[in-house]
């Protein structure tokens, strides 16, 4: 698969995958905004269509939500003052449905009888539409088209009296895939859905507690990880400091296994695992799984770079940059003429053809979704002189679509949902293909005996399609649109 | 009073009283949202800080809601396009509270379980606070500041079935002066207070029915104006043509007296009345009440010129324009140095010199809100040589606030609330001061016996302290704050 | 002649005049550029297309250049912060060729070898294009495609040594109208063409030099007149004072007759004389050119207000506003579908329909160029019922074009130029029409015995022909087009 | 050295090295400004301040020119149709002077007697500031303050006829290290200064020809590489095909060793050597002339990767991503709280703390400028739990300044020419310390006997003092500024 975070090339329907969101929050720290933003920053690989930050100064709740990267919209001395307060919670979002427009950039906020309530999402409800046609019979006002809403309103509805009960009252009615971060004018609280489907890890800086998607928002600020927040697990962050409340039945976890393969920053701690080991990992696996005499390793950059050195490294082969990648990014180059199109411009990627020419390489990528990319990925390597080009996946073939905050195109659509191996062979024109099986990605997750089939440890559909949780809005009529408005500004 | 429109000077408070809002419908029509800016533009002097548009197109509602004039932000046919449909409500906004930010940019919309609704509202609730805070104890989330979203719940929550019983539910509740227009899928839907406050009129072009504040929004697109809507009144106009509603006991009307005074234009015909004549009927009273021996009678431009023509004629003195306004508007010149600030740079007007030197001269008003205009333009004439200034005023003086939509000073600075009328003579530097009286203003309106004391004609609690309605909102706790949340962005 | 500034309806070719610019400087004044932005904004009815100042602060010399309003781009404490220093000129700009664009925004600046040299220009130069033409030939690099330019490059290729007579050695070559503001890092200098066609006024605050294209600019800032600068002279202003040179042979001035008929603001004293006092004169003189039994006398506002005055005022009958003005600007209302066009939208102007209803009226504007609008004006009254129009013009038949300042249609589309008297009336609409007469116009200028036909007092030849200087640019060969850069950004 | 391409941390004096430009041209085809922006795309590495092109449709140059990234002001297809014609140019930029301003933004435009011409610039004259002021005591006037203008002027002034001689005639009064592509109304003019300092290379597309400054910028669309201009050559391509020039006695060539070292990209071909595999061999030499006993070799990414592969494959050590990249940039984050500053945060780089914990590590950079990024980036590495950190500079000491387009920091604050080796050692603090050495870096580009002394094969100054032209400009006076003007706008 192609990397998603940048700069696309023509294409019109991007041959990627994305996440929906990555979340962040600190509590007690003079700098929060400051502090938040930075993270942010460090989680911006998991959304860049906006962010958001929403702090509590001790009166009043600040906000400020923009299109476009962290870096654009929150790098302004004059922006982190305004977000005054000694709490902040932070969100970076890419969107699955529609487009991207600002009343739908997180953190929401509601004003309850109670005060204020901020709340920052990473993941998908399942349940999201059922949830909001309820809502709305009852009279509710929605005003994003975002899931997330829902739970304003059923913590705004809740007839609890204490707004932990309320804020428990309204996850005990959510279902899907989630990681929250939420602000009051007293607690930060974290959760994780009861499978710890999206992750959500707790670290700790000078004393002040922290919430984050992955850890390397913690080692951006130099703060100390602490742990995960365990699946089905709520902390309550407050001058009291830290309790842990289990609102859910115990169950063992499954964690998307597709923070590893594909979402998570290399340099992250994925529930206890370096991506970046397990990622190499992969690479030694497929080399055993799939060995092929060749001249050198070259890996589709940047996510095929880990995968790619562990393959050199198990089967003893150069490692080399075969393919250079064009990091300026900026808006995409659109709708040039048929003539431009002809050319097969990649503006992307370029081949490093003194390094290609005459060789036979093994090229490693972490995924395949349409396929499209790497068809002209491979086009690209024959036309700098590779006599081989034999393709290794860091991931078993994709077959099921996600429902827990993954974008993934619809199945028809998924290359190895329609062909078989020796087709997709073919369609990408390699001389092989080979993908990590299901168990050799267990193994390279440090699982020796592979999936477990009566438990499996991780959430794992996509390759599998054995959905970890019950499908609610799919059970149901399909709305045709989630909102009547079409809003330009 | 300086007219409010357009270029402040460098004072930081404006000495000007603001309407809150202009509002424009048409059913039926394919240009509707075309139409509906023309309408909005003609009512730009009703509000100019942010402008919004709703259409329905048969299937989804379009919105397009931004900050700033109806010419800049709806000239561009690509923005009128996007607004497609038959059916379009518009608003142009001021903002009383706060800084205008674009949640509060009107219409506001509601997804119902029916189907969607749009509001634009002109006026203000009396029992608007009290309202909120009820609703967000029922668990709703406002997510304007407005409290013309009060409505959309009220309607949201009703448990009434149809659609109009709803909207009627809901105005039954509501407290105060306002002209309602709103839009669903089927139904463009006009209210107006129980006592007329707030205007609104119905007209029609082509055969297709119109709603709007005045009457000049009609003849800028050349529709037929068909009657003023009455107080108390509900019209709902459909494909099966308008019906006529009156939800509330029947009650004369007391329509705001300040429309005739200063916010309507002097086109316009509002409740059987030419403004542009009232304000003339004013000049000639003042001229009879409180006549002067001058040799020009000078306007303040732009709102004081019918009286000042209706003061001349009635006089027998020459009018002439002694003061010359500068009409190239921008954003304000801010903050200049003290050095400049003391070269009493006026902005907007400049004197004649050539016509007021050695003159004496009836300077005429709309009305005195702080006075501290006042006496810079007094100070002008002055400077240019003037021997003597008379100052006439076409309003009783402006004691008592306001809380139907008319944003004022607190009444701690409200010059006749704080001096005698020596006093105020004195304070704005002028050789005689006559303000119209209540009655003469009352017989300049047609009321040949001035003010009925038992049954007042009109809304006139600025002059009078004769409030029309209860102020639910007064009497309970005061709530120091709308909202929790500062929101830039 | 409908009034140019601001809101154009939709017609795409605009029936007004434009006049080139306005020019401002100061030497000396600790504030010297919030000053200048001050009397730009006064001179904002000579140019609303653009504005730029340039100030020197002792070392460097700044410059702030912008499209748009001075309200809109000089109102910013931090810009005029930026423009540091005691000398500034500033400009307010009207394009009369192609687009404006950034580069032909003036003050235009040189670095000479002597040091900066900044200049901003009101005319039009007769021979410019063959100056650029023999300029270009010998080297010279033009950045512009204004006339403007060629004065920058004469002086810094004269011969001379002094920079006042590298200056006059520059005059000497140009031919045309202008008024020049000058900056040097020691010197303001003004300079005005021999026959004085556009104007200059010297004026002083707290013992500092101002030179200004009208009074206007000096009565915002509480500025005293001194004098006009004369026809033909260049006043050089430095730390030594004031001094004046006399460049050209001695001959008798020409003032633009149009800058009392239309373009100075009516506030002005222009070459001695108010310009409000000279319109009225002109509407008295109309009134006895051309009596006419009416009702009312309404003006086309905001131009014809001063001379309607004058004939109600001479004819003894009343003058109303029949016509109200919208003064809510914004980018012009484009493009709407035909459906809009039909509906005959005034976006500027409304009928007061009260008052011209049932009534014969005496219509007065300033000047007819095309035509257009006045047709649609005359309609308009029409519409609200008036049942006599008489147009009354405040100026002889436009005839001829003109080549120092002012944009103008061609010939074959001014109206004048194409039909009769009769022609003219039945074009309009009107029941009678009457231009004042060319000796009239005179009269109302104080001239007694009328135009001087052996010696003319004023430039006249858009109503006679008689151009004041030779055209040499259009002797020569027509240059296609200016330049051979299309430059958007 | 850091890389210096993206986002920069806090540190207000950036430690990085600037190439001042990329070039590119295309003669003859219809596509002609979107393979411009397409190949300015790929030489984006060379400068991401502004861009521009410049295009010749037949009759008029078009012209657009932005500040910021060619993504995003060149991507949208209404700006490349507005590039209307057959023949571009087109210069990305980064300034080493002062703000970068639009009127520097290149390629700059005059227009001549005979025609347009336009001119692109990648290098520096080392006798601009001399030839400006001869130019302007000519009377010429500059608009911008680039060196580039001065060859403007010089074909401007020339007294040759034919245009292609006043190009010369030109050339021959300019010193320094330059590419220039120009464009006339019937030529592209590609040249090279006599010891071809800066690249430019010579390729075809379709039969069209094309000058780059890197061959990157051919394989971006598929267009074959012909050959590399020579130095001193000029060539001429028009519709009789393409012409060569040789205006200057033959000498060998020299060009800037420093575009194997950092500024091409790795997938260029420069001078015919693979800068890919330049960088390697420097890796390979450095593995040899400083040997290590480490546990892994980690690159700086992204410019130290090269020369890490090949430090590791010739020392036999595993290669790791030590170090993560964030790739999303946006503009700086300026000015935090002092505490934030404390937190020693790295916006571009994070440790692999997973890898590096407890290593021994061979850390690899291409250069050290300051020296400042560095002590970061060894203290991350500390901090991430690296025991030993052996630090490897794949080029040598940088101890002397560049006038040929590098911008570089003053000699006093290269940190190489303030401190010995040791000192170096300790100022960075590692355990130890090794640049290349002068020869290795010669005998890593394939010249066996490493560099020749008597006759240099490479432009090296920065590492020996051995300038290769005279520096005109140091020897006279001087000038405290380029500019007298200031201009933000």
């Amino acid at each position: 698969m192609e990397d998603s975070r940048g700069f696309d090339d023509f294409d019109s329907e991007a041959d990627t995958l994305h996440e929906e969101c990555g979340v962040f929050g600190i509590y007690g720290h003079p700098d929060a905004a400051a502090i938040t933003a930075l993270g942010m920053h460090a989680l911006q690989h998991r959304g860049q269509e906006a962010a958001g930050i929403v702090s509590f100064d001790g009166t009043r709740f600040q906000s400020e939500r923009h299109l476009g990267l962290v870096g654009d919209n929150f790098s302004d001395p004059a922006t982190i003052e305004r977000l005054k307060g000694h709490i902040a919670i932070g969100h970076t979002r890419y969107s699955t449905t529609g487009a991207t427009i600002l009343r739908n950039v997180q953190p929401l906020f509601a004003e309850l009888a109670s005060g204020g309530f901020a709340v920052a999402h990473n993941g998908n409800l399942t349940n999201g539409l059922t949830l909001r046609r309820r809502l709305v019979a009852e009279g509710a006002i929605c005003q994003s088209t975002s899931d997330t809403e829902a739970i304003l309103h059923l913590v705004a509805r809740s007839r609890r009296t204490r707004f932990l009960e309320r804020f428990i009252d309204a996850l005990r009615q959510i279902e899907g895939g989630y990681a929250l971060v939420s602000l009051t004018n007293k607690k930060l609280i974290g959760a994780r859905d009861p499978l710890g489907i999206r992750p959500l890890v707790l670290g700790e800086l000078d004393g002040h507690y922290i919430l984050a998607s992955e850890t390397c928002a913690l080692d951006i600020i130099g703060a100390r990880f602490v742990r995960d927040i365990e699946n089905g697990e709520v902390v309550v962050i407050s001058e009291a400091g830290i309790e842990s409340h289990r609102p859910f039945p115990a169950q063992p976890a499954r964690p998307c296994i597709f923070e590893y393969v594909y979402f998570s920053r290399p340099d992250s701690v994925v529930n206890g695992r370096s991506v970046y080991g397990v990622r190499k990992a992969i690479g030694a696996t497929l080399a055993e799984e799939a060995p092929v005499d060749a001249d050198i390793v070259v890996p589709v950059p940047d996510s095929g770079v880990p995968a790619a050195l562990g393959f050199a490294q198990a089967a003893g082969l150069p490692y080399e940059l075969g393919i250079i990648r064009n990091h300026y990014v900026g808006r995409t180059f659109i709708e040039p003429t048929q003539a431009i199109r002809a050319l097969g411009v990649r503006l992307k990627h370029s081949a490093n053809r003194a390094v290609v020419k005459g060789k036979r390489i093994v090229l490693i990528d972490d995924s395949i979704v349409r396929g499209t990319t790497s068809v002209k990925i491979v086009q690209m390597m024959r036309d700098a002189g590779a006599t081989e080009v034999h393709f290794r996946i860091a991931s078993p073939p994709i077959m099921y679509p996600d429902y827990y905050g993954i974008d993934m195109p619809d199945r028809e659509k998924l290359l190895a949902a329609r062909m078989s191996l020796e087709e997709m062979r073919q369609f990408t024109g390699v001389d092989s293909l080979a993908f990590v099986s299901v168990d050799g990605l267990y193994r390279s997750l440090g699982e020796k005996n592979g999936r477990n089939a009566a438990q499996p440890q991780f959430t794992d559909h996509y390759f599998t399609g054995d959905y970890p949780t019950t499908l609610t809005d799919l059970m149901g009529e399909r709305t045709a649109q989630l909102s009547l408005l079409a809003e330009a500004g």
